[in-house]
């Protein structure tokens, strides 16, 4: 399976510009024989657009921005992954959609929310298993901060995921390289999974993102990174391609 | 708090000559002002002495040697952590002990065995939380593979451990390298807790270790790393000094 990853800078608060810009991604993917993209945590709003509008934009998972992506995805061939501020009534969740073009998207909530700028607007969903099969692949989905925890890559790899997908905004904090850097590969090793890990990069408003979108393999290696600017990466990946790493590192087997 | 690692290669089957050398590394420990010792997995015996010799050589954990380890403890004021085979009846566990020297030694057993040659002698523990104050510090023990498994260390972080000590003997896999490189620090980093981390170094028997012992902080930095000799390293745990990094990375507290 060949993944995509598109490293954006979002326009803040202009959801048309954004479905732009993943429209072009989607499209450069597909030039390259991809099969999925994966975009970075609130891309159709910008993660930095403010409470206000975050909770003014946010959208059902059936609304006009979902319906959106999906053309995007039937258009282009491209299933896509994408963050988005997703409202259920009253409530706002920090969400993330998987659609393929044809079938009815799945949706991701995050749990793990991250510091008193998410909590204003968003309510943590209690920790779920979002799985989805695509090209041959299971994946399973996370937000940001959910993956820092081992416990949410754990339950993925245990219910099956191969990869783990995960649309991110880390900010510019020193702690942020080494999730990034470090910690992503050792969430991939500790459960012999992939690892996508898409975020933002410059300056949107207040908000400052390192970049460092990447691939993690099963075996601790890098397939993919990106620098500290926008810009398109890509990797295949191949389950089949790591059995020696399995057959030596038996941890979903050994756990007790 | 002072911590001295001692990186070994021990004398495979040899119990008196490896307390031996426990007792001049416990001295060397003493003069640089260590207020604690940690030694490899099984360095009373060596690790790869083989299934009869560990088998032959498991003593109780009030046996001679862990009398014999108090004792240099007493003697040089310096605790000591220490990986033995400890026989309990007809069961044999793949154990360390911690002694000030003065104090009932507290005794960790392993819970997650590694391989067919651990699995042939000793028999897996129950998941346990060991904890032991010591100079001002929370310790908690685990042992080698135990490490590997982040529910190991969040089980004793949760508990309330600073620094979790971890007598090692990696196998020379490339596995191994990513483990004592990347992991380490990574369970330090998303506890917020001090790892040490304390193996062997060359061959012994059939068996080679690549070394690498080394200290990680809680904001994932590495205070002190040893190469492919053996040797002796030492790192200062003062939990204090990270309380920014502990400000920003708040796993323990967000985990839901």
């Amino acid at each position: 399976m060949r993944l995509s990853i598109r490293q954006t800078l979002p326009a803040s608060g202009d959801v048309e510009a954004n479905l732009g810009l993943i429209s072009r991604a989607a499209k450069a993917a597909a030039r390259e024989g991809a099969d999925l993209l994966l975009l970075p945590e609130l891309v159709t709003t910008g993660y930095g657009a403010g409470a206000e509008a975050l909770s003014r934009l946010a959208e059902p998972a059936d609304g006009p921005t979902v319906t959106a992506l999906a053309q995007i995805a039937a258009e282009t061939g491209v299933a896509l992954i994408a963050g988005f501020p997703e409202r259920d009534g009253e409530t706002i969740y920090n969400s993330a959609v998987f659609t393929n073009g044809a079938d009815t998207p799945a949706l991701y909530r995050k749990s793990h929310l991250y510091g008193d700028y998410e909590r204003e607007v968003f309510t943590a969903a209690e920790p779920a298993t979002c799985l989805v099969e695509h090209a041959g692949i299971t994946l399973g989905l996370l937000i940001c901060y959910d993956v820092e925890f081992p416990e949410n890559t754990r339950r993925l790899a245990q219910a099956g995921a191969e990869l783990i997908c995960v649309p991110t905004a880390l900010p510019d904090l020193p702690g942020s390289y080494f999730v990034a850097r470090q910690m992503i590969a050792v969430r991939a090793f500790e459960n012999q999974v992939f690892i996508a890990y898409a975020d933002h990069a410059g300056e949107e408003g207040d908000f400052r993102y390192p970049g460092l979108s990447r691939v993690a393999a099963p075996d601790g290696g890098t397939l993919a990174r990106a620098g500290a600017r926008p810009g398109q990466i890509s990797a295949e990946i191949d389950p089949t391609a790591y059995a020696a790493s399995r057959a030596e590192n038996t941890y979903l087997r050994d756990l007790r």
